[in-house]
């Protein structure tokens, strides 16, 4: 994602259209609010901290071709419940104001603080992973969630790069399977050493010896440490509970939400069932009217987590007072 | 699955090809040896109990057809190498003969003795569920996979009829999706009130409070109780056992393995990357190069099983004993 200035064929958002890849690499333009509200809504583009982002240029882009940024703003974070870092994305931009060239610049500061914190995540995890870690992921929180190098994966690639990854297991992540087709596609770019496996597969991988720590990005973090990410998440964090393994969240501090004092607080996202009855909308996988479930995220009890990564360094449990200082630091 | 006597068409045993399911019902005729062994391998039938059914009449078959009894089992058996039933049931027709008519006789009679199996079984696990209970199951274990009524699901089947069950929660199991096609084909066929959840939803619905019981099928059990079942079924237990919950194996006699003393004996089958690639071979989800790790089953340590179901009662931890008396009673 990225903004267009009018030299490049803006003002406008540009989202490479991920609900296309791995099989095609093709950008929508946002000219206007409602285009890239569909383009939030459709999942073109996603991840909590590119949200973020998405959020701050949608609402500079709101004061620039209608002059109404609030409104803006009001459409954009309601697009998406769970990911705290949108509205808090427009709420920054907003705060700026007023004036379209100021917004645009505060925009512009919150996109590079971005990715200067995804570098700050991705020394502050790798250091805590043992020579030549087995790591196990979910969902995508590479460049394509995040811009810069991702939160999570951030951490996986700074590793890597130190010649310090051992292998990366890639959850595929039903139902949008963000693993097989998002984090797949950027390990291999990256010539990263990974394979992918089914989300039911975890538990033999864990037996097996075969994960020596797990490291996931978080779409909120309650006060208390709670986490809501990507459905799935719970999951491997009871394998990892049960197995000894360290299970690691890696958000920027965007990502705390003060206001939740826990995980019941949490707004969780339902989507449609087409996307369990269904693979990439195209294979069908059950009858036409099997009911399901289809929360798009879970609550990671704090009691689970070893750790918190930010920014702004390791946040350790309890994790109260820790994500209160590191929130109120920016 | 079924035999087909001369006067159907037959000799031969017809196949209801379970790859095509739901979206089309149709059968395949196997009147030789390698077009059964190729509808065992591509899972055009499969489910431990079905595939000692389909080895049983293979058999006769072979037996009818080539008068080739012992080159039919060995064929046969060595299609699928982690479900025990597919040679038991071979071995026990061979053991019948010499002599094509007796051979089937004996088929015959496994098949009805699996149907009888069925029933028991479900009798036995609807009377450990408690009232109205939410039952969470794994990958397919209904007529298709069992004949009769199923082993899991025929507990859950039993509870119906009972006028006793909560809820059926069905996990799709990925990536061949037997829950998505099959079960979820075989409850909205019954009637039985259902939703459908992504793998990865499940420590999500444990989290809400939503499942009473767990309930899966077996490929092999050994002599401790550890149990190989569909990949993904130990992901359940973990997370079962963190929550308090039950979780129920439900498997006929003829799935304990005496010869494999613990889950280490047990040969887990590996399948090929292309199975979590695609969906359903149609969809593609994954970069084409991406590796993958994908083992067919995963071993569920029998520390983590509240009860084994099968038609001979109820078996209690420890298992051993329970289990040696239940195999031997045949």
């Amino acid at each position: 994602m990225r903004w267009l200035d009018p030299g490049e064929g803006g003002p406008a958002v540009e989202v490479l259209d991920q609900t296309l890849l791995p099989q095609h690499r093709r950008s929508v333009v946002c000219r206007d609010i409602p285009t890239l509200a569909e383009a939030i809504r459709s999942l073109r583009v996603r991840g909590a901290p590119a949200l973020g982002v998405t959020g701050a240029y949608g609402v500079a882009l709101g004061a620039l071709v209608d002059g109404d940024a609030q409104g803006a703003a009001a459409t954009l974070s309601a697009q998406r419940p769970t990911a705290v870092n949108l509205g808090w994305g427009c709420r920054q931009v907003l705060a700026a104001g007023p004036g379209p060239a100021v917004m645009l610049a505060a925009a512009r500061r919150l996109d590079a603080d971005n990715t200067a914190a995804c570098q700050a995540m991705g020394r502050h995890g790798a250091a805590l992973l043992g020579d030549h870690a087995k790591v196990l992921t979910h969902c995508n929180t590479g460049t394509l969630a995040c811009q810069g190098i991702g939160s999570a994966f951030g951490v996986v690639r700074t590793a890597f790069e130190a010649g310090n990854l051992g292998h990366l297991w890639v959850d595929e992540t039903r139902p949008l399977l963000q693993g097989a087709r998002l984090t797949a596609y950027e390990a291999s770019v990256l010539d990263i050493p990974h394979s992918l496996i089914v989300d039911g597969a975890a538990g033999a991988l864990f037996a097996a010896g075969r994960v020596d720590a797990v490291l996931v990005g978080a779409d909120r973090i309650a006060a208390n440490g709670d986490t809501a990410n990507k459905v799935g998440t719970a999951t491997l964090a009871v394998l990892a509970h049960h197995h000894d393994v360290a299970f690691y969240v890696v958000a920027p501090t965007s990502t705390i939400d003060p206001a939740a004092a826990d995980g019941a607080a949490i707004d969780i996202e339902y989507r449609d069932a087409e996307e369990v009855r269904t693979a990439v909308g195209i294979a069908v996988l059950a009858p036409a009217t099997t009911p399901v479930w289809n929360p798009a995220f879970d609550v990671t009890p704090a009691a689970l987590i070893t750790a918190i990564v930010t920014e702004r360094g390791v946040v350790r449990p309890p994790f109260q007072t820790g994500l209160a200082t590191a929130a109120a630091a920016g």
